[in-house]
Order: C-alpha cells, then structure tokens, then sequence
C-alpha cells in the first residue's frame, strides 16, 4: 500500500513548503496539503499549531514545514525532501547521488534564509516597515555580492549538464527553479542583469517548468502566487539592481 | 580497511568545521584537520582553496566544512554529520533514528547561523565595525527573542531523557553542546539568565563534556578557543543580558 503523504506547511505562502510542494507535484504522488483544508475538516493554521506542540510525534519541530510519511514524521525542509528523495524517483540510485543532491538543497537553503534576511536583517518578529533602513542596505549587499556568488556557483556546478547530479531531475534541480523563480520576482531589475551569465540554470530552470507535473501545478490554482508575506518579496525599494 | 577522513576548514576558528571536529574527536576515529598542516604538508588556507576549486571532485562545494571520507567527497556541516554518523556510531541504528539526528542538527544549524548574523546583520563581507549599529539591533532581538526560543525548543525536544534521540549520545547532542558552549562565550550575561529554564540542556553538557573523547580533545591543543573572528564571538556591547 501507498505511504499516506501529510504535509504541515503555511497555507498562504510559498515559503520553504514550496520545495516540498514541488517535490510531490514532480513525482505525481498523492500528497494532502494539510493547512489548505478548511478548518472544518482538520485544516487551517490551527493545524499547524497542533503539531507545533508536538501533536503527530516524532521529534519535536522547531517549525514548519513538517511532513508525515506514514509512520515517519520529519521537519526541516531538506531533511523532508532528502527522505522522501529515493520513494519520489527524484535522487539518483545510490548513497553518493542521493548524498550530493541533499548537499546542493542545503546550499540552496542556505540562499533562500539570505533572500529571507533582506527585508528581515534585524527580526523576523518585526514588520518589514520596522527594519526597512537595515533592509536597505542589506538588500544592496545581497543583490551586488551575495546573488552573484551563489549564481556563479551552481552555474559551475551544474557545468553545461542537464541536472546538478546525474541525468535525470532531482529535487535540488526543482529547487533550483524555485529560488531562480523567486529571485526573478523579489529582484527583477538585478536578476535581468545576471541573466547572460547563467545560461546553464536558465535551460534548467525552462526544464523544469517543462516537466509534466510541474507544467500542470504551475497552471492550477495550487501553485501560490508569490506575495509579500513570504520568502521572495518584491519591495521595489530593494532591487537595487 | 579503515576509512581515510579529511577535513578541510579554516584553521584558526571552530566554525562551522568544529562539529565535525567533535564527532571525530567524541568517536575517536582518525581524521586529518587539513588545513591546520603546515603549507609544506599540503596544509594551510591554500587547500582550502584548493578544494572550493573543485580539486576533489564530487559535487563542488559552496564553502567549507568540506569531508573527504575514502571516496565520497561531501561538503555542508549538516550533509558531513549525517554521512558520517553511522560509521562514527554517533546514530541509533536505524533509518528514523537517524532522520531525527538529522532534523535536530539542521535546526542547529539555523541558530548557528543566526548566531553569526548577530555581528553581521548587513553583510559577511564588511567588517563587524562597518555593521555595529545593526548589530546592536539585531543582537538586541535575538538575545530577548530567539536565545529563548531556540532553548526552550530544544530543552523540550530533550524532555527530560538523556540524549535528544535515542540513549545514547548522537552528533546532534554534540552540537548541542557546542552551541550552549558558543552562546555562554559570546552572550555570557544573557545565558547566566536563562539557566535554571534549561537544566535539561546543562545536564546534556555535562555529559557530552565528560564524554572520554570529548573530554581529551578539549584539555588538548586541538581545540581552538573562541576568538571574535569565528561564529560565536564575544562583544560586550551585544550581550545585553
């Protein structure tokens, strides 16, 4: 029998559940987004909540995402995909393919908390409007040193391939297209400007989006639109580009 | 035949290299600390450098820690731990029991790296004396706000038990200690406030500290002391305990 998928994310956002969002809708297996739900059938925020407080078992999450795979219950978005990776079909066979996908999606982790700091650089328990002079000249820092060093890595990385390891998809290529997409929509100005120097992550990124699931997600209303309660906000004032 | 391990991180911090460092050190399996060799022995910050090339093969790495363990090459603190973990005995046996260990370290590793944004809110590549004011901010939130979070979080995760997975002490216990280690260097005043809500963390401490392994290596000369050009540094305008 199939493993039941149960994912514990922010219904209103993208936010670092998106990786994992992506990660079923590519493989095509059955997944409940569970905070999507109307309350009156176990969704909503108060979901989240509930397992916050330690509600499904399994080691305590710090916070979303969380996913129950059957018995197994996991939080922390990379650890999430990297147990699941192998029963998606999105990690090449074998410990050392699957081990190099997990170490490009932390990497890619690591990009997605700087994204997060730029109009957050002070507290996350702050409005934007409260840190918007820090957030400033963090985003200048960002866009001018900090998108153009993770660019050029995974373009290197990737080095003319059709995925960051082995031929097929894996979940870190999702990923990729992911940030790619969120850069785009944070930072128009400053990713135009790059565009010439990826053309490996841009063939990627068009394959990705090409990919049958995915295609199908993107085009239904499952797929969130980015907004300005999420990860990759777009704040003029920022694209600094 | 035993596995060959080679660590490559920079050698005047503990880093993020040092929880690697302690999971050797606590199972006492043989390492090379690369970098700390002298250049004539291949050592220094020149193979570092060396190694963000790409001179190991396998995925290239964004940073160090960098692990070359026989033929796998794996870089990201987290990735390394969980790799090693098995063969180190620093997991329980079994796939959930090491997904958790999993979980946990990477839940430390966000509070490593918000401990680093404590000196520089603005940007890694500007100094700390270019970014005080900020940091000042900043330090302000994370010493009321998230110091507290993250050791209740994991206080309740440890619930009372011995280790934070299992009986026995994982690398995720080890990272514990080095973060509760790091955050009294640096936060000295604020930590002092907050014992007595943690004793669960400060018995798990004591433990890993008399751990036989762990005890030899910190009475030794290859533990590093903190210093302000690490993670954790000690700046007595951002303890504001």
């Amino acid at each position: 029998m199939a493993v039941r998928y149960e994912l514990y994310y922010w219904p209103m956002i993208q936010g670092r559940g998106e990786f994992v969002r992506l990660a079923f809708e590519a493989s095509g297996a059955p997944y409940v987004d569970v905070a999507r739900l109307p309350e009156s059938r176990g969704g909503g925020v108060a979901a989240i909540q509930s397992v916050l407080g330690g509600a499904l078992g399994g080691p305590l999450p710090f916070a979303p995402p969380v996913l129950r795979a059957g018995r197994v219950v996991v939080a922390q978005t990379a650890a999430i995909l990297h147990h699941v990776g192998p029963a998606l079909g999105l990690v090449p066979r074998g410990d050392a393919g699957r081990l190099a996908v997990h170490q490009h999606q932390l990497t890619i982790m690591d990009l997605v908390a700087e994204a997060h700091e730029t109009h957050h650089p002070i507290a996350v328990g702050l409005y934007y409007e409260d840190q918007k002079r820090e957030a400033k000249r963090r985003a200048e820092r960002f866009v001018a040193d900090r998108i153009p060093k993770f660019l050029r890595y995974f373009e290197s990385a990737l080095d003319g391939r059709r995925a960051l390891v082995g031929s097929a998809l894996s979940y870190a290529d999702l990923s990729v297209f992911q940030v790619l997409e969120g850069l785009d929509y944070a930072f128009p100005r400053a990713m135009k400007r790059r565009r010439r120097s990826i053309p490996g992550l841009l063939a990627l990124r068009d394959r990705v989006r090409a990919q049958r699931g995915i295609a199908a997600y993107l085009a239904s209303d499952r797929r969130i639109p980015f907004n300005e309660m999420g990860i990759f906000r777009h704040y003029p004032e920022l694209d600094t580009g």
